[in-house]
């Protein structure tokens, strides 16, 4: 299969499968202020130049004397999500999502037992899975979400993240996000940047969990969207998650995604994949001080070594680019004391 | 005209219109919020039920041991904006913005003078333009917007909302925000609130403006929009407005985009017509403490009396459901010391 249409079938996966509206863990942000700005920022980041780069670039932004000040209102920093701020293999997290979905629900289906893709979905075979494509992978969707509130999807997809365990590391999914990005979106924000999730992941698979694990509430997360329906049940209003495609928020699409929900071009965007090309280039295409930056997955012991030739995570173009850009490229072999939190 | 084709009209001229990326007067909340709590709320609100109401509801909501504290990452409060922050009479002032950029583009298009809807608009007869309906209101629109980058349309917003002057008070548009509601989106941030506005209009033509007139930065403004495309000009990543509708925020469809923005359903809502009204239902039936708020327009000396026979900003089957779902009508004409900041 190639990657385009692997991009497209995870995306369309992710915005129908999934919704949410709450956050579980508020943060006191003046609090967080405090501590990072009295204390040592970036500590799981190993001295050199990709942590360096960072502070002086925040340390110069953000110092009203300096030439490249920029006013608070116009601290916009993107990220992506999925090998971004989190891990993305062996497949994305949201796929495993939806597979264990099918397996919750198929006591109620018998038939699932013996119809594809459903068949390969319980008995765990996600070649097969894979094999019966874009076709496959909205039959599931369908079948397992079509007529839920977003309240019910965003409980859901609350308690799969609590519990749900990655099968390499037998971690919570959760607990795989990437410790020195969560300590440069919280050191962003305490120098008065607004940190935005800018995922090809369904941006209501995304809210529920954000605040708590990277301090990012559920209005500073977009990505793709499925299309939701007004409604009322028994008199009460209500939204309803329709099979749907609103919007598919990759490649190109990344910055008009940015567009329509922030409306300003970001001055920080950092991305793994040429998926976040785009959104790169736009950045720093802006006047003014601008940064990108990408996380290079390097590291084959304590996460994955992949890049030109990944089916997930593709990044290619942006490795040729990056220096013509002026990107960082951030080696997580190299530049990151942990991965993980432990 | 009936009053849905009109606005149907007057949105895909606001979306197609206009775009913008920029913030004018970036404030300091930290010290929004001492001069709010150090001082009487609500200055140009008289005393009584109306003010009084809004003051129980934020000291409840924010008081931690009281049964009805809300956390702050639940503070969202959503105000629509044509006749709930800024007067909407004769006509949406959008509207006007698109009459205006007719004529200043009329002197690259001599033909204007002799076909309609140009020769109209250019004549400031008014009625033939609405006459001509949804079909020559797409005409100007296309014909004087196409093709222009965001950064581009942010620019020309800019300039029209610090020149045009209203018809009847002879102010600037942005002079004619309700400064009642501007103090309650002040006092509602100096408790924790984030407060975003859910317009019929369009999401760009409101953001070059929002942050000065009302303190609501370009991420808190939800409304509706036009498709953009990700394009390249000289090799320059920019952002082209299209003449294709993306989404329409009215009626039903406010509480999907406030879905799509901020994911979660918000406790304080505001309006002033039945276009709103859903908007306000989803807003009160959620659970725990809510509130659910209508500018009734009767004020014919101040501002203009208007309600149930309106063209624009009906306001009829809210009226009427008002105290079913205890939403408060706010009597402009009684409640209010002051119309517009003098």
């Amino acid at each position: 299969m190639k990657n385009i249409t692997k991009t497209t079938i995870i995306a369309i996966a992710m915005i129908l499968l999934v919704n949410g509206c709450h956050t579980i863990n508020p943060k006191d942000s003046s609090k967080e202020n405090t501590d990072i700005k009295t204390s040592a920022p970036l500590s799981s980041w190993n001295d050199g130049h990709a942590k360096q780069s960072i502070i002086d670039f925040v340390t110069r932004t953000t110092s009203e004397n300096n030439a490249d000040f920029i006013p608070v209102t116009d601290r916009i920093a993107c990220f992506d999500n999925d090998g971004c701020l989190w891990t993305e293999q062996p497949f994305y997290f949201q796929l495993a999502f939806a597979m264990d979905r099918v397996k919750t629900l198929a006591p109620d289906h018998p038939e699932w037992k013996t119809t594809q893709p459903f068949k390969a979905v319980l008995e765990g075979d996600m070649e097969t899975v894979m094999a019966g494509g874009e076709h496959a992978i909205l039959e599931i969707v369908m079948a397992t979400h079509a007529g839920m509130t977003t309240d019910e999807f965003s409980q859901v997809v609350k308690e799969w993240i609590s519990t749900a365990l990655h099968p390499k590391t037998g971690k919570l999914y959760k607990d795989m996000v990437f410790q020195p990005m969560v300590e440069l979106l919280t050191y962003l924000r305490a120098h008065g940047y607004k940190t935005f999730i800018v995922s090809g992941g369904g941006i209501d698979f995304l809210r529920p969990w954000t605040e708590e694990a990277y301090g990012i509430p559920s209005d500073h997360v977009i990505g793709s969207s499925g299309k939701v329906k007004y409604a009322e049940i028994d008199g009460k209003s209500v939204l309803i998650k329709l099979p749907e495609i609103n919007f598919i928020d990759d490649k190109e699409d990344k910055p008009v995604g940015i567009h329509q929900h922030i409306g300003k071009r970001p001055v920080f965007t950092a991305g793994n994949s040429d998926g976040d090309y785009a959104m790169l280039k736009w950045t720093v295409e802006g006047e003014g001080p601008r940064f990108g930056m990408i996380v290079h997955h390097t590291d084959s012991v304590r996460e994955y070594a992949y890049d030109r030739e990944s089916s997930i995570g593709r990044l290619n173009k942006g490795l040729d680019d990056a220096s013509k850009y002026n990107w960082l490229v951030v080696d997580m072999k190299e530049d990151w004391k942990e991965i993980y939190k432990e």
